[in-house]
């Protein structure tokens, strides 16, 4: 079991997947969507500046998995490290992974145990947990959480069947909710693990 | 003085802008930046959800005026347009301005008063206002206000020390605080002005 010493006062129990596969298009056909080089860093730095332990950018295509890659050395070894310590500060905590299954796995064998899947979406749904519930939930260090956004239009029937909880949609005063998966994730961490 | 319908219970009196200038560098040079496609986009989709009035996008240099203008198009009246009307719907809220005088010129003119200028940034400041007293203050429709952030390393002191009122900071758990203006502008809008 890894020690939990949030040394910050941050979440180790707590990491984030942004799917690039399976999420629906606009027409709710499954597809594989493209990684962009500003979900990879707007992600990053909401994740670090809200302690959590792992982000994981989740595609099983090699081409942009390589992509990925590119970006994140670059930032981390390249010419980047020295001119934005704080941009590498963030991007160390991205990993790039095949699949969800592949996420899973590797964080049972870090933890020592399963971890619960929280999916978000913009939908009212059954399962549905409250921001305050899931805060109190994650205070318990020894359980691991996986908390996944969806790109393109959103996570799949699939992987919401398979969550331990459904994180309740952001709700503004009207009916309009159409936020970027960059801006809903920055809410969502702000909303579970901000300071007030 | 306009109407302040508010017909989804939003904040008609209150928009918010976008500088690209002025602005510092990693320097502490007072520069431009240059307009970007998910700054738009984004900030936008956050201000629809949230209930806003406008979006302005400052910048006073042509080009760059141009190319704001040539993306705005392009999902209001283009291809886009049909293709995503959500995209067109939360657009619609974006007006290029060549500077901050000119916004505030200009909401004076639409609210027949004054608008309450308040800036945001990544540190303490001893005009600090918190989110909740914002709020309160934002709930008299009559009063229009104006919230600005920062592109670059943030707005110059020039800026800060015109403003009615500077909004705290993030926090999160730790000390890291490097959000995307397009992150802190949806954390922000949602702090002030999310149904939970």
């Amino acid at each position: 079991m890894q020690q939990m010493s949030g040394a910050c006062g941050g979440y180790p129990n707590v990491s984030i997947a942004l799917l690039h596969h399976p999420v629906y298009d606009k027409n709710r056909q499954v597809v594989h969507t493209a990684v962009t080089n500003l979900d990879i860093h707007d992600i990053a730095r909401s994740a670090r500046t809200f302690g959590l332990s792992r982000y994981y950018l989740v595609t099983p295509i090699p081409g942009q998995q390589e992509l990925a890659g590119r970006i994140l050395r670059h930032w981390q070894e390249g010419w980047g490290a020295t001119y934005n310590p704080k941009r590498k500060a963030a991007l160390e905590l991205v990993r790039v992974a095949d699949s969800l299954d592949d996420v899973l796995a590797e964080m049972e064998v870090r933890f020592g145990r399963p971890a619960k899947l929280v999916t978000t979406g913009a939908r009212i749904h059954p399962r549905n947990v409250t921001f305050g519930r899931l805060t109190e939930l994650m205070g318990v260090r020894e359980q691991p959480y996986l908390i996944v956004f969806g790109t393109g239009w959103g996570l799949t029937e699939e992987v919401f069947d398979r969550a331990d909880m459904v994180l309740e949609p952001i709700k503004g005063p009207g009916e309009y909710n159409h936020l970027s998966v960059r801006s809903a994730a920055a809410i969502i961490m702000d909303r579970l693990f901000g300071v007030r």
